[in-house]
């Protein structure tokens, strides 16, 4: 029983002390190379996935993702034998929070237009709107969304969410499935999206649901490139459906030089940063996860095969 | 006795129904030609007073001022048997919470540099530094900096505040007076201004300020254009000891066309609009005050003459 690691050095000179500590029987292979018995391996630590790697190690049990989200692994060619984990770390839950609030205040006050003020020398207050007035809408209502909406509360936003089944969460108007996501759009004056990327919810940001956002709606992105079909969106922010919009993930991604996005004065582009998985609070996860499944207890951060996420 | 309102006419379209209900024995004058009997004035709300307010008007016992601060105000000049009230309406809070939670956050998560990068076309994240290991210190203990400090404080920053005399804040590290200035700006990674102007605190934030933050600091100033010696900003930016600046007020204010700020790569400048007065809760915060006053009971943001804050 081993655990096969594939991801970088920089990492791994974090995860490996502290795996082989925590689980010092677990043989700890970091790389394909190192791997002595390939029928010895029983845990994965990737980011990709290999092509072949379930025919090369057959015996597969968990696949732990490095990093929030599992959208990477290819769940039709997943062998029955293996669960998926996917990493739901404090700080990243943290570092989303500090980028939706970021985004939302962003938007709320303006800083698209002053920062296209500034660059025109141009000082012109523009009217403050107050943000018990102003409605916020996050899409997706897992650990990441409920950690932005708890973020916002403070600020006395008119707070809503969308997610796929029912959620009741106090403070917030919560609203489910596809039956329910125009009423949802129709009062969300400022959109979040933290969706999970799944073939549902794939080019989910595209024109008609632009359509269905009160006229000048806000977008704040930091789901998943592929939510977004960044042409609507342009075609939005040109009509003045939607007025502004920061965005952290794109697509494609990353964005080609040429794209109108970079140079869009309502648009404030960010390279993906809106979290990372900080190395030793990963592994200590991934520790965790191990040690439940050999108990077997609940395993922490384990993915549907069915919902993907 | 009478009300002399010298403001907008914005603003006294809202106010004076709202007062002239609440208080309706008391006629509210709103202008010099409207005023009746010079000597009837007792109460003055303005933002700046003309000139020979108190030699026209000799009886005035309260000086409202109908914006937040009262840097404005002479206070040399006030005669003896006037009081200044200052304004904080709970959308001052709030807004200033916001602005100052915008600010931190867009430093803290380098929202300047890939602004830059967007100018670029440049795809580059850079690592994100945890909220736990960043030190925000707000300068200024008032209602506004005790605002932004309860908005920053469940984003996990380690907080800390500097007044002229010393606060007990839960959660907060507090440090006092000209004494302690220089340990506490040893310890702000990124510093929140958010004084009073007075004659202690003009142009604080100058060259020798500035270099006693640790190396690479940023800087949201929220507070008034005087406190800030833009040359020494600029030197501080150019040496690399402040990396960042988000600007809300500027010195000279407006900034002018040709003034460095405006280009500058790593300042985010916006024309002076953290807060704005609500006129409906500011013509209710006037009525109390009044009514306070003339109950002889203790007056809400009443100003200490040698504080002048």
């Amino acid at each position: 029983m081993a655990i096969l690691y594939l991801s970088s050095p920089e990492r791994r000179a974090v995860w490996q002390p502290i795996l082989s500590a925590a689980l010092p029987d677990l043989p700890f292979w970091g790389s394909a190379e190192e791997v002595l018995d390939p029928s010895a391996v029983r845990f994965v630590a990737c980011w990709v996935t290999p092509d072949d790697l379930f025919e090369r190690y057959p015996n597969i049990e968990l696949l732990i993702s490095v990093g929030a989200g599992v959208d990477q692994f290819d769940f039709d060619t997943l062998p029955e034998n293996v669960q998926v984990v996917r990493m739901i770390t404090p700080s990243i839950r943290e570092m989303v929070s500090e980028y939706a609030t970021l985004g939302v205040l962003a938007l709320h006050r303006d800083l698209p237009q002053y920062l296209q003020q500034q660059h025109q020398q141009h000082w012109q207050p523009q009217p403050i709107q107050l943000a018990r007035r102003r409605r916020v809408g996050v899409m997706g209502l897992g650990q990441l969304g409920l950690a932005a909406l708890t973020a916002l509360a403070p600020f006395g936003f008119q707070l809503s969410g969308w997610s796929r089944s029912r959620k009741e969460i106090a403070g917030v108007s919560t609203f489910a499935g596809v039956r329910e996501l125009p009423a949802f759009l129709a009062q969300s004056d400022l959109l979040v999206c933290l969706l999970p990327l799944t073939s549902e919810t794939h080019g989910i940001l595209d024109e008609e649901l632009f359509a269905q956002l009160p006229k000048g709606a806000g977008l704040v992105h930091c789901g998943r490139g592929e939510h977004l079909e960044s042409d609507a969106l342009l075609a939005a922010l040109q009509s003045g459906q939607i007025s502004s919009a920061m965005l952290d993930v794109t697509n494609p991604e990353p964005l080609p030089k040429t794209h109108p996005f970079w140079a869009h004065p309502s648009v404030i582009l960010t390279p993906h940063v809106a979290s990372e998985t900080d190395f030793e609070e990963g592994v200590e996860f991934c520790v965790q996860a191990i040690q439940a499944h050999l108990s077997g207890s609940a395993v922490p951060g384990l993915v549907s095969k069915i919902q993907r996420y």
